[in-house]
This record gives C-alpha cells, structure tokens and sequence, in this order.
C-alpha cells in the first residue's frame, strides 16, 4: 500500500474515445458522461427523495429478495416444451447474469414427478448391495462425517439440444440456461462407501432418488470413488426444495440428471441397472439409428451472455463489454476466443480465476464496436487441448436425431440497433 | 477415470468406531448407522407420501426462497444494541450456514439511514475534484467498461465490538455475524480515475453514498488505484437494495462502512475528509484516550461457527466435525489451528482452496470426541505470517474503550450434553 501504480493518463480513454464516433453513440440516444458533464442534470443538482428520507430498517426482511426493479430476472419456462410442468425443466436467466455464482433462487429447475417436499427427520440414506454392511444414515448421521467444499457446474445433458435442427431459441437463457454453478457443501461418497465396506468385485454404483419418479442412475465405481459429494449445502446455506432438499448428489463435470436429487439410496453391484433413465432417455442417437450410451461427461462448451438477445445493446458504437461463461466437465478452460465477424478473427478473452477446473469459467473481452452488425461466438479449450466445434462438425459425426450432448458453437447475430438474434452461418 | 483409487477397507470406520462409546452415543439418542440398519425403520420400508405423487412444478416459484423448514436461518437483530432499526445492524447466521459463500438473503445488513430504493434509471455517479474532466456515469455507462469478477469478505469494524468487556452474546451469529462474502462483478474504479484523468498533486480519494446518512469515508488514492471495484453484481446477480442496489464500492480486505452503498460521488483531493463516520464513529479510542484512526484494514480473524452455541452437538462421543471461517484484509489465510482444550494442544485443520486471498476461508478438523467438556477455540495465521491474537493480548494494548477490531480468539465451552456457552478463559 505504499506503492502508487503508474497512472495511465496518457491512454486511450473509454467514453471519450467514443467521441470519434459520435453519430452512431447520437443513434443511441447515449451522451458520452465526458459529454454529460456539462449538462445540468437534475439528478445531480437537485436534492432527490431517497437522499432525505429514511429506507428499511435492519428488521424489514430477515431473508430478502431481489429489488422489484430486478423482477425480470426468474426462472422461465417454455410452454410447447413438455406436456406438463411436473415433468419439466426451467432456464436460468444466464443473459442477465455475471461473475459465475448461480443464486439457487433462480437456478433452473428439470424433474421428472416434481419438487418434493422432504424434511430433515424424515430423510434417510441407504447404501446395499455388494457391502459388507448394509447401512442406513440419517441426516445427523451424514454431518459427522469429513466435508468437502468445492463449486461446480451442473449443465443438463438437453442443455441446447433444441439447437440441433438449427437455431430455435432466441435467447441464451433457453439456448443454455439448463446451467447453474453453485459452492456445494458436503460428503465424499467414498467416506460413506468406505463405511458400508465395498465388496472387492463390485464396479457399478447406482444412485436413486426419493421421488415418485425414482430416478436412477448407474455410475462406475472409479468415479463414485473419486470426487462425488453426497451434498447438504450449496452457496453457502441448505439446499432448496427444488434442487433436492435435504441431500442431493454432486458429480463434478457429468451430466445434470446424474446428480441424483432427495438422494435416497445408493446400491452397489458388478453390473449397471439399465434404468429408464439411462436407456429410453439420456442416451444419444446417431444417424443411423444406434444410439451412443454412457456419455456421462460434459464436453467444453461456452457461450455469450451479453450482447445476446435478451440483453441487447443500449448504447451506440465504441467501448462494449462481450462476455459469457465457459465450462468443461473434462478439466478446467484454458482459453476462450471470441469472434465478432463469424469466425474470420478472433480474439482471446479474458479470463477469471477459478477456485475449482470444474466450475463456471467466466470471460470477458473488451471491443470497440464500430456500430455495425456483428456476427459473435465464443470457442472454448480446455485443459486436454480439445477445442469447442462448430454445430456442423457436431452435425456431421451426431446426426440430427439427437437431443443431449449439444456443445456447439453459438452464434448472436448483433444489429446495428443493437438488437441480436439466435443466428446459424455455415 | 480408468484409475480405481484403493479403497480403505481395513481403515477405522467412523461410525461405527463410536460403538466403543456407546453409552455417550445412546445418552444423546442416536445409534450408530451400522447398528441402525438391523432395525426395521418405516421410513425405509413404507412406501413414503412425496415418493408416491406428485411435487411442485418448474412454473412454481420463478424465484425461488428458502424451504420453510431453513425458517430459522435469517438475520437476526439485538433489540437493545441501537436506538432505532434505521441507522442499526443486523447479523449474518454464520452458524447455520457451511462452505464459505454467503447467500445475498441472509448476508448481514448495516445501515446509516436505512436501505433505499433507488431505481437503474435514476442512478448516476459522479467524480469531481482534482481531476482533469469531472465526469458523470450513469449505470449504462459503467456496464461499458471492463469488468473484474472477485470474492471478497466484508467485515464491519464492530463485528466482535462487543466482546471487548468480556463474553457478551451467545452465539457466532451475534459476536461475528457482521461478516459476509461473496462473489462480486463490477468496473475497477482504477479505470473511472483514469477517465477522468487525476492530477498529479492528488493523494486522497472520497466516496460517498446517495442515501440520507451521505456515509462518506476517505481513502488513499493507493488503494483507490490498486483492487477497488464500482460493483453491480453479488453473486451473480444484482446487489440487493440492502447492500447498495445498483451500485456499491467494494475495498477488498478493508472494513465493511469503507465500501460505500448506493455510490453517488468520488472526490478526488490532496487531504482526507475527516468526515463524521472516520471521526466521532470508527477510530479505535485507547486507554489513554487518544484514538487510532485509518485502521482500514481488517486484520487475521477466525471463529468455529460449528459447534457453537446456537449449532450444538446432537449425537454423543465420536466423530465430530468441527468448522469455521478464517479471514484476513491482509493476505490469505495460510493456516488455522485448532484446539478443543482451551490452548493447551492445537491440530492443524483442513483449508479448502479459495479463488480469492481476500475471501472467506472454511476450515474443517475432524475430531473423535470424548464426550467431556471442551473449550474450542480456532487460531488463524495469514500469508504475512501473522497470528489472531488472544484477546487479552488485544486488550493490554488497545485497553477497552475500544468498539472496533476485535479480532481475538473466540472461546465456545461445549458441554457433555452437547451445548455450548460463550466464555473467556485466562
């Protein structure tokens, strides 16, 4: 704190750098603040209201909500998408997002018989099968063993998969809102298989669900093992009814619906289940029929968040910020490039530091629109060197019968009125 | 993931190694899990009503609270502590919550004047002073420039203030839940110093809030030029209206009245303020009556949030884990110490890894408890190499007119029958 970093006064400023450009910035209706300054404006000369009255007390919300003026900012649903809103999914507002926390009140929502009502003394977990002691734990039970705290994305294996036939959605809240990143709190796995004693010819795990829809999954025994939280808190507090109160499973990098929600049994054995949820649904069929199986980890993917359809430009040419979210079930990202022309240049983003390689990466890059249209994508790489491709890559290897496992590259068609639509370019 | 770990079935179980203190565990009502499984348990083998119809669907709550059964994990208030519920504070239940993410909900609040409610539209910010163009910002004019994402601590500089006469408040809630930490996105004010251009005879740097108190702190224009940010986002999300909505400083490592909510202004001069907040409020008085002033940063702090006294222990001897939360303005916490016998021995306990050294950092020590009295205390040193004093220590320096930075070691008595007290030892 003794040193004084060398001001830039000499660089290029921000705002009145715009100047150059000051018939696009008039098209917007912005004045430049460089500009602004000599304007009297009332909201600066006059007294204003909150300025001389009292707010909230300290005792007016003991938990609180967003502002109204943030009532946008919610969970939506698409109607034609399922038959009912029991077996369903929600987006997460991701355009009017930032940084990569995902508050768990507007963190998306799939089940598959609705969100259950499941109190504390009520819960129990079970471990059989292929143990040497078959046990049951309830929730005091779970707090006593090790924690582990660790933030991670949860992507829906559908997430984009209505993108396959060609661009459907105009917004990236419905193009790649089946997304959240939280901080989850809670138990290894292993420490409780440790426990029940695993039998030496087990290999499979299957985790299932309390629900009424009993979802189930199969997963190999390495990576129930490894790094799979039996999970209790997330971003600090317990976790909501809707993402499996009180105790869900956390699978760092895989699929959504393998985080098994009012997680209520785990079984081990030598061979998978086969369950519904792994044979009529979440496998990826080719075009020719066959159907890939197991494809548990999420690929590297990304998008932009803002510019985007839903958060459009309100400003004229010059200094814009581009920024998105980038994530990889594979190993942390280590580059994101971002194109404003289509493809034909790009330019590296920056990114945040990240606590944990599977989190939510989030990154930004600094353009200098010239006010007219622009065709964005972002391209991720992860830490084994695979790069992000494009739809039609993925097109030519998937086909076109596929709903999950849609990493492809998304493009904004961004106007000069600073509209932006879900756009397809070959 | 073709690498199975080896599996430690010949280790210590940790449950049922409690079995050798069975009377402790059958005092305090629980069995162990292993011997549980032998008794028939109805909520295993009946059919349970939420796995046998339906929950609520994803068009339930498009922003989503708490369950009603997380009731009790809110700010609370000490009634007598101030005047009114207008210029007060509130605390964070630091108690209730793991990992290290505080959720905006429940983060706690302190207010001069009480939270305002001021609109997007209606924002502006405005630097003057010694600077070559005084500028004006609206909230669109800041989304232009470059954007920073971090997680950082605030400390209020009272949280703890109580503790100074002696053991005051029963519960980490109340005697350090003047804390939160969260993830925040925002422009470095770096960049808007820039804009403006700063002469180069300025070395002070003002920020004021737009509500009635007009909370006004003084700043070396170091700092303002090194890791502050002009923050929009919490979480990923808008700030809420009681932390400053739309746009609030955040001085990371600095205390918590020094990131100034709902920012108006920033003067930028050659002498500081000496305003009424870095005056008659936030020096630390001596015990010769002279005051320290400009303590702006928060030094290494740690308190066990779990056990505490309002998180007992609800099972008998055995395996116990003991959590809580270090910190410092200082540098990362490079490690907390431990002891469950009033200083006499220390463990070192678990540090998960954070993005941030100015974050919140959790701990964890996984204890085998005898079932007898302990005192617990937690002891954090940070990257300077620096130690949490003791509060005696404190106190033969700094007296006890002190209200502000208390950051000595917290004792919990926990008792055999699980409950815990505040209390001072010698």
């Amino acid at each position: 704190m003794t040193h004084r970093p060398p001001l830039h006064t000499g660089r290029r400023r921000f705002l009145t750098a715009s100047l150059a450009t000051g018939g696009a910035m008039a098209t917007a209706g912005l004045l430049p603040a460089a500009a602004r300054a000599a304007t009297p404006d009332p909201l600066i000369t006059e007294v204003q209201p909150w300025a001389s009255g009292f707010g909230d007390g300290v005792d007016a919300h003991p938990y609180g909500l967003p502002t109204e003026h943030e009532g946008d900012v919610i969970r939506r649903t698409v109607s034609w998408l399922t038959a009912d809103t029991i077996s369903s999914i929600n987006f997460t507002p991701i355009h009017a997002l930032d940084g990569t926390i995902t508050p768990q009140g507007c963190a998306f929502e799939r089940h598959h018989s609705g969100a259950i009502d499941l109190a504390k003394p009520d819960y129990r977990l079970m471990i059989n099968g292929m143990v040497e002691r078959p046990l049951v734990f309830t929730y005091d039970d779970l707090e006593r063993f090790p924690r582990r705290t660790m933030t991670c994305f949860l992507e829906c294996a559908a997430n984009t998969g209505m993108e396959w036939a060609g661009a459907q959605l105009n917004g990236a809240q419905f193009t790649h809102g089946m997304i959240h990143n939280m901080e989850y709190t809670g138990v290894p796995l292993r420490l409780l298989l440790e426990e029940a004693g695993v039998k030496p010819e087990a290999t499979w795990v299957m985790a299932e669900g309390a629900d009424a829809s009993s979802n189930a999954r199969s997963f190999p025994i390495e990576k129930m093992l490894d790094d799979v939280l039996v999970a209790f808190k997330a971003n600090g507090e317990a976790l909501r009814k809707e993402h499996g109160y009180p105790v869900r499973l956390v699978v760092p990098g895989w699929e959504g619906n393998m985080w098994i929600k009012w997680l209520r049994r785990i079984e081990v054995a030598d061979a998978p289940w086969e369950s519904r949820e792994e044979t009529s649904k979440y496998t990826d069929t080719l075009a020719n029929g066959t159907s890939r199986k197991w494809t548990w980890v999420m690929d590297a993917k990304s998008v932009v968040t803002s510019p985007s359809p839903q958060s459009p430009i309100r400003h004229g040419a010059g200094p814009l910020v581009i920024t998105g979210l980038a994530w990889s079930g594979r190993g942390a990202i280590k580059q994101v490039d971002v194109t404003v022309d289509g493809g034909r240049t790009w330019q590296t983003a920056r990114l945040e530091p990240q606590s944990n390689p599977l989190a939510l990466h989030r990154f930004y890059l600094d353009h200098q629109w010239d006010g007219s249209d622009m065709l964005i994508q972002s391209r991720a790489m992860d830490a084994t060197g695979y790069v992000q491709p494009t739809k039609d890559a993925l097109r030519a290897i998937r086909g076109l019968n596929s709903v999950y496992h849609n990493n492809g590259i998304q493009t904004w068609l961004v106007k000069a009125n600073g509209e932006a639509e879900n756009v397809e370019i070959s």
